[in-house]
């Protein structure tokens, strides 16, 4: 068994780094707080004896040798960037789960056949720099290098520099590390768990996403003096694409999801019309065909609401992920593990995108959930018990040294 | 006659000073270029032979001294900050024009009975800092000055520091000053002059205007993950809100106006539900019931919207003034310049706020308006003629003159 106050001590201890208004973290990709949560997890690491690497996207793993010099480690992980308003345990529960195995290893004096590696993927959050999950993406192969170093934060400057400037860019070249197996560990941000009282959700599957920011163009008047038929108001036609995102989720019932978060207007002065409205809209269903459906109708109607109210709009692909299905092996690692512990379990799609989304294209991948409050995520108010915390930790560990033999 | 040349380079030259990136201005009030703008005015001023007052608010009074010390002064100006991403025109023909009248009368050695008194108000445009025309309206009694200094922008910086930043706060104590008359030039920023091919707008009177800020508070929450049902998307409520705005402004034919120009929305993030909208909705009248029957109807139904969907919601007025008629003999003197130089006209009602709005209500009060290009105003690609320029500039010569009495 793992030593669960240990575990949320850390978490705990982390989540000084960054700290919110509210109670959480804002914490985000390739800040100064970023730099410095990367620095007290190598220092962890360090401590628990695990040699560092860090690769040219700022991937960081800590590994712990395995008995077999031919075998092929078995990763671990999950993020330790947040959301601007995040939680404390979004990513950062699946990266010290990880780290909490290895101190367990060692307190128990247990080696594996095969090394174990604690990673803490890079810009998991897609907030500053879309879109989520760049360097996992990169590491499996799915994005360039080039491209994901140049995707601009909201101020203009560059992954690339950015990365460079908090100085945790690597020498070593990404994607070359082969895996055994990857494992993550991650609260389930969603209300199910909770509700049906599970301790743990077994992650069999993980829904598709799809990013595009749409710009809609007016022109911009003064809102006084212009007459209600001379406009084109950008902003008012965002409205109308709001209000369609919104019914075409609904209708694709009962798991398809869609909003923005993310919408800039200009020149957002009181007295102007918007003459130019940015918005990214975000589709996601487990079902890759509902997913095109969604888009392909948004775009269209969006372009009969447009063109109805002279305005102009263009689509952009900013993100996206076809819907996963993750090893059956792994999960039946997590599973047979939870099933040991004797922790109530079920299977479960998850809503949200991860790293291990990403890496489960390259290497064999499942995911440990657990419960977290009300289902809330992305929020300051995130919540998870020290209990929930410490099984789902647990079930990580069962799985993960499992798979690397003892 | 005036020197319509003369008067169009002031006001290129000017536009060099806080360009914007279309053509236009970006010379947003207290800024360092409007300060360099504040300057060059002055230095135009002191070469005219006039001297400077200013006063605790930065409101400008370039003063020519009349033939009768006991005579109150005539006023005559606008203002020179821009929108972010405003025209070469607003506002500044106003004050430029003024100066130009000067000019002309020292060319032709013409004394007034009455000081002429050229002015730049301070923050007409109330894109930074709202309300807008702060300082005309803190000289009218209409704000307290403490309060005008409290004013934030959106970095949260105030008003009143700003002001002694750029080093353009005055030992004049705001609002003391006595006037004889004052008329503002400026150009119409809507589209019927134009239309109708007249030269000269006489403005009767000027169109009332309520801001009020909304904002919506919901749940953030993950937009992947968190089911429909369980959402309570701010970003939602404020589309619905948007769409009813409009709704109301257009059942109030032919002349209310409404739109909301600035929006902002939290955390603005692309994976993050809204939790908070925050938007300024504008509308605008010529008449007082319409204006207090569409701010009723939309604070009541927007209510409804946001009850409906487990959001919640707060209003706040942070700008307002009522319908103005301006002053008769003012009006009259404006259209006898007009009718004895030979420019078509037509009496309107300006839709834009302006200074004169607020003066109106300390000192007799009329406009000039020229037409612009298609009506546009309020973005960079503004455009007026410099043949309108002229005749706008020779009507307020002679209704300035008339009224100061040679
Ligand atoms: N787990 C998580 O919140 N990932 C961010 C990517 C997404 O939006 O799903
Ligand atoms: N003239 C002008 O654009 N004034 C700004 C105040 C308003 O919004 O009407």
């Amino acid at each position: 068994r793992i030593n669960g106050d240990r575990l949320w001590e850390s978490i705990m201890e982390m989540a000084r780094i960054g700290p919110g208004v509210a109670g959480g973290n804002n914490r985000q990709t390739l800040t100064d707080a970023d730099a410095e949560g990367r620095a007290l997890f190598q220092s962890w690491c360090e401590a628990a004896g695990l040699s560092m690497g860090l690769d040219t996207m700022g991937n960081m793993f800590a590994r712990r040798e395995g008995t077999d010099p031919d075998a092929l480690p078995v990763y671990v992980g999950s993020h330790l960037d947040t959301q601007p308003t995040g939680g404390k345990y979004d990513g950062v529960l699946g990266v010290l789960g990880g780290l909490e195995i290895i101190r367990s290893l060692n307190d128990l004096d247990i080696k594996t056949k095969h090394p174990i590696v604690v990673t803490n993927w890079t810009n998991e959050e897609g907030t500053r720099f879309a879109p989520a999950m760049l360097s996992s993406g990169v590491f499996a192969g799915v994005h360039e290098q080039d491209w994901a170093y140049d995707r601009e934060d909201a101020e203009g400057k560059r992954f690339g520099d950015e990365l460079v400037r908090i100085g945790w860019k690597g020498d070593e070249e990404v994607g070359q590390r082969k895996m055994h197996a990857f494992f993550e560990l991650h609260i389930e941000q969603g209300p199910i768990l909770e509700a049906e009282g599970k301790d743990i959700g077994v992650v069999t599957h993980g829904q598709g996403l799809s990013w595009t920011q749409v710009t809609i163009t007016g022109k911009e008047a003064h809102t006084g003096s212009t007459p209600m038929p001379m406009r084109r108001n950008a902003g008012l036609g965002m409205a109308r694409v709001l209000e369609l995102v919104d019914d075409i989720a609904r209708s694709h019932k009962p798991h398809a999801v869609g909003a923005a978060g993310h919408i800039d207007i200009y020149p957002n002065s009181r007295n102007v019309i918007p003459g130019k409205a940015v918005f990214t809209v975000d589709f996601r269903s487990p079902d890759l065909e509902v997913i095109k459906k969604m888009e392909t109708r948004m775009r269209q109607e969006a372009e009969e609401i447009c063109d109805d109210m002279g305005l102009k709009v263009k689509f952009e692909k900013v993100g996206g992920f076809d819907p996963v299905e993750f090893d059956k092996s792994c999960v039946e690692a997590v599973r047979n593990a939870a099933e040991r512990l004797g922790y109530s379990h079920r299977n479960i799609v998850s809503g949200a995108g991860h790293d291990a989304c990403w890496i489960n294209r390259v290497a064999p991948t499942a995911m440990v959930m657990c419960p977290c409050v009300d289902g809330l995520s992305h929020n300051e108010a995130e919540e998870i018990s020290p209990e929930w915390a410490r099984a789902g930790a647990e079930v990580l560990f069962h799985a993960v040294v499992e798979t690397a033999e003892i």
